[in-house]
Parts: structure tokens; sequence; C-alpha cells
């Protein structure tokens, strides 16, 4: 929102449109002047963090890859900025600033875009962070929305390698619900990253975004564990991916397996951990599985253990 | 680079590649673990700030809109690196942690891509800073690269308000070369930026992006400042403005009124301002017109003095 652009197609108008879209934001995002000095409507935004260092994350999200065209845009918004607020929780950092980045659909009405911006605000709001800056372009193309997340650390950093052969391995949250809605609608668990990155037990961490399997590999390989044995049992499923099922032939807890988006983190810990009382953690204290010696990954169920793949499905359009 | 993306059609690859591409991007990337403690490849990144307070931008540019699909892909990622830099040289900051999101057009070939990434680590490097995160997604629009640039202040934060009447007014560089590719090749004046912030005189600053005139009537604005006059003979003028004005018919005064994207600083400074003999602000002594207390913008030639309007003009494809 610093410095608008957009294709110059013949004169501009006395007063260019985006001079004014720039004050009209200014006004529509809060700004805390404490906090930031300097927000919307100069060349960059100037922050007051609360320490040096800072956590980052940045991610976009694109019309037709992450949403459809049908998608509320408010929902889009949303989705944007939870996707990087999650990608802070999983390190353990609560969010503070966020930028925006918009490349708009050309001919996208007004009322579509006071919509997305709507969207925005509501979602840094409830994830406690303010808007300060970014830019709005107009192209011929899908919509773009790029989100770049700072927060800052109250525990230490948690990372994805540092996990154990032996670990116990947790997760937030219910899985496999994010084709039914929830890839739109889930909430990063931001007293969860703290909480836990604040324990000493907790290993490693990783926001399951491509998959559980998928995102389980990847934090192997960042620990350099050779693999990992998951308790169907133990494994706790969406009600949605349950629906799911009964429509589409798969097993609910092959969407809880497979599909990404569901933004629970995935924690390895300890098995001497001892799991406080906090509320945020409920969901975590069952361990879903443990980190092996052996390598590759393994599921056991009733009918006993099955080498699995880490698979990830398409979940968005 | 820390969660990438992509429309999942089908199921993956037992390493998916966005894993390894994000693997290959962590070791291309320099990265000083002093400063950044953790890079590429987690869920976020962490870095270390020289203070808590921060000077941000987030721009992107788009195919089409800010370069055209025949853009070398080197050209396209310096460009969007020294946008952002060049909006923190305005506030006075200096550059120094960058986030990438990349959305590439479907079918963008890995030698493409490289160029791009190649792009980006020299300019960062050139800019003295550092590629610390971002993703990578594909779909079927445009390339659009998003960057956010993190800076620091060495002096104050220099604003587009804080101009006064009587003030005069400075630019860094020659005008008008935008369109013969200095759009994609201008060196953001991250030094001069800096001088500036330490000047007790100087009042006001502004990236020229939108053209010379259309950023004077923002910075007017901004410090509640009717208006304008420039001394048409003192405005410098890029050699490449002439020659395009042998071409086009316009003036080579026309281009440096009204081409942007030039990415010079335009400055207000006190009368009394005394100059230092500092190489980066050579070409901001002489004064290119005055803040006066008569509304609109005037341009003084030898023919006398003539109301202009903030207009600016395409300059990109």
């Amino acid at each position: 929102m610093a410095s608008p652009s957009r294709a110059r197609r013949g004169a501009a108008a006395r007063v260019p449109p985006e001079r004014a879209l720039t004050a009209w934001l200014a006004g529509f995002f809060p700004r805390d002047p404490a906090r930031v000095p300097i927000g919307i409507g100069d060349d960059a935004a100037v922050v007051r963090c609360a320490s040096r260092e800072l956590v980052l994350a940045c991610d976009p999200v694109v019309e037709g890859v992450h949403f459809d065209a049908r998608t509320p845009r408010a929902l889009v918004a949303r989705k944007v900025i939870n996707r990087n607020v999650s990608d802070l929780a999983a390190m353990g950092a609560r969010p503070e600033f966020l930028l925006v980045s918009i490349v708009f659909r050309r001919g996208t009405t007004p009322r579509a875009q006071r919509q997305l911006f709507a969207g925005l605000r509501a979602a840094a709001g409830a994830g406690g962070a303010q808007v300060v800056g970014g830019d709005v372009a107009v192209a011929d193309g899908p919509l773009v929305v790029t989100v770049t997340a700072l927060g800052r650390l109250t525990g230490r950093a948690l990372r994805r390698s540092g996990a154990r052969v032996g670990d116990t391995l947790h997760v937030t949250g219910p899985l496999g619900g994010s084709r039914l809605g929830r890839h739109l609608r889930f909430e990063p668990r931001v007293a969860a990253g703290e909480a836990l990155a604040r324990l000493p037990g907790v290993r490693a961490a990783i926001d399951v975004s491509d998959g559980l399997l998928v995102d389980l590999w990847t934090l192997l390989r960042a620990s350099d564990v050779p693999g990992a044995v998951l308790d169907a049992a133990a494994i706790p499923i969406a009600a949605s991916a349950r629906r799911l099922a009964r429509r589409d032939g798969r097993t609910a807890l092959e969407h809880a397996l497979g599909d990404g988006e569901d933004h629970e983190l995935l924690v390895a810990a300890s098995p001497r951990l001892r799991w406080p009382g906090l509320a945020c953690l409920r969901a975590a204290r069952r361990p879903i599985g443990r980190l092996v010696a052996e390598p590759g990954l393994w599921l056991e169920t009733a009918d006993g253990r099955q080498r699995v793949e880490p698979k990830g499905w398409q979940h968005v359009p």
C-alpha cells in the first residue's frame, strides 16, 4: 500500500485513483502508533518490534491453485493470513506485523476488492497482528494475494530438525478436514505453538500443510531420523473426513494421512516429556506414533504393520 | 521457500520435487548464520536485526504490467528487488533481509527458473541483503514475483510529509530514462538516502516511481504544502530520454517530468541546508525547484511560467 502500481495505459487522472486507495487503506487498517510509527501511505513502513530476533514467513495464495473463482474473498483473505500465521506458530512465534501484496484480476469490482480488504482486516485482528503496508496491482491473470508475516518468539524457536529415534509424535488437532472447507477456515495454532516452544522435551515441530505423511517425512529428513511408526487408532480424524469418506470411496484415515492444509502442528517430543495441563495442548498429549531406527514410514492397525509412502493429494480446486 | 505450494494433481512422487527445490534454494542463497540463525527450509525464518526498529516494504512485479514476456528473468529479479530496496532508500534505510514469493507460469522451464533465482541472488548481494525465505508456486497465469524487504535506519526516518513552503527541491540523479530500459536497471539510492536522513535540513523524501510530477504532488499533499515551482533548466535529464524524444515526438523534458520508475529520490530541504561534500549527494545539490504557497504545480522555462498537471505515462509494456 506504500506505492501502488498498475499498468498506466494513457494519461492518469489529476489525482491518480491509487493515491486515493492508499489514503483509504491507511484509514481502513487499524494502527497502533506506539508499535507502528509509520504505516500505510509512505514509501515504506516503520515498526517497533518486541525484540531484535524476528520470525518471518511469506506465502501467497493464487486463484485456481489455493482457492477457486467462487470462493468468498473474505475467506481468501483469511486463508492467506492464517497460512502465514500457521508457519509462525510452527516455530513457536506469535504474529505482530503483516504486509499484503495483492494482484487483482483486471475488472475486479470495488465491492469484491472491499470484501478482500475486510477479510484481511478481520483475519489480522483475529491473529493479533497489524497490517502495516504492501501494494495493490492489477493484471490480466488470476487473483494473487501474498502475505508476509513478522512475529516474535516468546520461547525458543521450534525447528523441523531436532527430533530423535525414540521420540513420540503428536498433533494439535484432527486431520483430514481440509477438502470440505477447512483449508479456508482452519485456526492457526499460535497458543499451542508458543506453549510447545516453552516445554523442554519438545524437540521438533512442523505445520501440517502438505499432508501428515509428507510433512512427517520432511521432519524425519530434517532431523536425520530414519523412520516412524504411526498408530492408526490414535490419529485424530476430522468429522468432515468421515463425511467425505462416505462420498468418495477413500477411507477417512486416508484423508487424515494424505490431505494437506489441516494446519495442525505435528510435534516430536521426548517420551519423558511431562505435558502440562494447558487446554491448548490437550489434543497433543496422546501420541500418534513414534520415531524409529527402521527406515521408512509405517502404519500400525489392528491388522498389523504396513509400509506407507509419503504421499499428498490435491485438496484444492 | 519455507513451504512451497502448488496444485497437486494426482499422486506426488516419493520425494516431492518442491522439497528438493527447497533444499537446493537453501544452498543457493548465501546465509550469514550470525544474522540468520534459521533460513530457507523450515516453516519460517529467524533473523537477528541490528535494532528493534525496522523499515518494511513489499511490492510485486507482474508479467505484462511491470515487464514483458521477453524480459530476461535476471532483470525481472533485479527490478523487483531494487523496487523494494528503493522504497527503503527513500526512508533513509539500508536493506538487511529479503523474502521472495514467486508464482511461476505453468510450464516455465527449469532453466528460466534458475535464471530468476540467479538474478535474485545477484541483486540481493549487490544490495547487501540476504534472501531468507519465501515460497514458490505454479499457476495458469503471468509470472508474479513479490519481494518483502526489511531494512534498518542509520539516521532518522525520511517521510513524505514534513516539507514546508520555501523548501528547495532536489533529485539524486537524471530522470526520464525508464522507458529505454532503466526501469529494469536503475540503481537504488541507498547511500544517498542514508546520507540525506542524517542531514538536519532535509525535510521530506519520496522515491520517483510514478513520475516526477505525480510523486511531487504526492509529497506536497502528504506535507500539506499548496504548490511547487520547477525550474525546467535545472531538471537533470537522462541521455536516454533525449534519444527517446528524437523517436517519439515528445520532448525529453516531458519524459523527465512524466515517466515513472526512475527511482531517483525527490527531496525537499531547507534553503539553509549546507550540503556536505559526499559524492552520493553531488547530483542532489542543485535545486530543481521550490515549494510555494500558490496552489498547483508550475514549470518555469525561458518562455515564462506555466501550470502543469501531475500526470504520469505508461512506461512499461
